[in-house]
């Protein structure tokens, strides 16, 4: 297939690899001329231009941008697409584009392939970093069933276990595990250094180790990633942060109440359960 | 030195091979037979015996039991020991132990070895578990300075990098490096698993990553060891608890307000002063 990448970073990067690998032409647009040289001499896409025409005889578009621009690139790109072209996008965010994107182009489908490295930029894509990792796609009543098949059939030629659901579910999934975790962990670290003995802290400094590391480690992610999932899933955030405040309320209320049973019936429920989320991911 | 090591599991254990790979003689006590057995056997001490009579000839004796044990042993010990005999502890806390310990015994200084493995027993000790690991040593004005010098020159020996301070500084310490964080990570899967909608649970459970592991990797420990770290340390652990309540809220506010500059500020603050205690630990 002729296959658009619209944002050569990490993940359009990374999927021109896979997608040139399985035998499509592969054209990729970015902001950058030196991004577009790059994506050439890696072998990221066959071609690719800071002008977006460049998309017009492309099949099946991904949209690899930031959460912030997916919108107006879509806006862009149906000035110059036929009406069969397929668009998708990778946000890690659904509700709000889903519902832009389907109102702008009737053949869309929102995905989230969930997959990454510590690293950003098309310098840092990587052959099959989509194996065997999650790929959402979630589908309105309203998409059309060869938008579905045409997408799902190239997310499975780069691997991915493919998972689909609304775009509300999704998020509500995602508040959960992903960006639930950075409040929680940056609150720590918020609240660590608001101790205001010296030496108190010069000790908690020297002395945190693996346990401080893990529960600290997201919520000393990038800022505005951060705020991009709070902005953007700020109503599913919310719920979530709301449950986790009264979990942890209840905690503070049994220590306070030195109500030690409960407190193990509590940490021996979180062990148990952790591996329903654990076992998959190893 | 003639050294008696009360309690032989993962750190009474590791303690053993030590110091009798620096030259010391061992002497061990456990509550039952074969794990005295076994630390003969894997050359953790030099002799081993239910019967704490055996200690009667220790120099120094460290109590590795767990934490709600180590008062009782001192009660039975001082029955049986010269009073030139130092006692020491590893409990992970510091501020109700040294309380009780000194006003039983004079020559008692209190100690918190920061290793560990996922193991634990005899059958787990391993040789150089404490080096440059931290090792916390609590004297109160009260501890003989002679007290200090022995347990310390033997923590030296071990390899561990020594740091020394007060009981409650080192409770709040370890309130907020290593108590806070199991509080915190066990409320993230106690929320969760609280969502009503069956499909977006078992969505959460197969998109979680190494995000949700990490975040919630602690709060999925050892119940029991939760409970203990909550009884013994309640005092810090629950000023820690109220500061993370109200750094969690703060953040909850400024999603709720939209106010986005103001979370980027705190996001920012927090991926820099991470820093602080992580760059320590690699």
């Amino acid at each position: 297939m002729n296959i658009g990448i619209f944002g050569l970073g990490l993940i359009g990067g990374s999927l021109g690899l896979d997608l040139r690998a399985c035998g499509h032409r592969v054209v990729g647009v970015s902001r950058r001329a030196s991004t577009c040289q790059t994506a050439v001499a890696i072998g990221s896409v066959d071609q690719a231009s800071v002008d977006i025409n460049i998309l017009g005889a492309a099949e099946v578009v991904f949209i690899c941008t930031p959460l912030g621009f997916i919108v107006p690139t879509i806006q862009q790109l149906i000035t110059i697409l036929p009406k069969t072209t397929v668009l998708t996008d990778v946000g890690s965010v659904k509700t709000p584009i889903v519902e832009a994107a389907s109102s702008l182009w009737h053949n869309f489908i929102g995905g989230h392939p969930m997959a990454g490295t510590a690293d950003s930029g098309i310098e840092a894509a990587l052959k099959n970093l989509f194996v065997q990792r999650p790929y959402v796609l979630t589908p309105t009543p309203a998409t059309p069933t060869s938008s579905i098949e045409v997408v799902s059939e190239l997310v499975k030629q780069l691997g991915s276990n493919i998972y689909y659901c609304a775009p509300e579910q999704h998020d509500r999934a995602v508040s959960w595990i992903s960006h639930l975790p950075v409040m929680v962990s940056a609150s720590l670290i918020a609240s660590c250094i608001e101790e205001t003995d010296e030496q108190v802290l010069k000790l908690a400094y020297s002395l945190a180790s693996s346990g401080f590391r893990d529960t600290s480690r997201v919520g000393g992610g990038n800022p505005e990633l951060g705020v991009m999932m709070a902005k953007y899933n700020r109503a599913a955030l919310l719920k979530s942060l709301q449950q986790y405040r009264h979990n942890l309320d209840e905690i503070i209320n049994l220590i306070e109440q030195e109500n030690w049973q409960d407190l193990e019936e509590i940490l021996k429920l979180t062990k148990q359960r952790r591996h329903n989320f654990v076992d998959i991911i190893g």
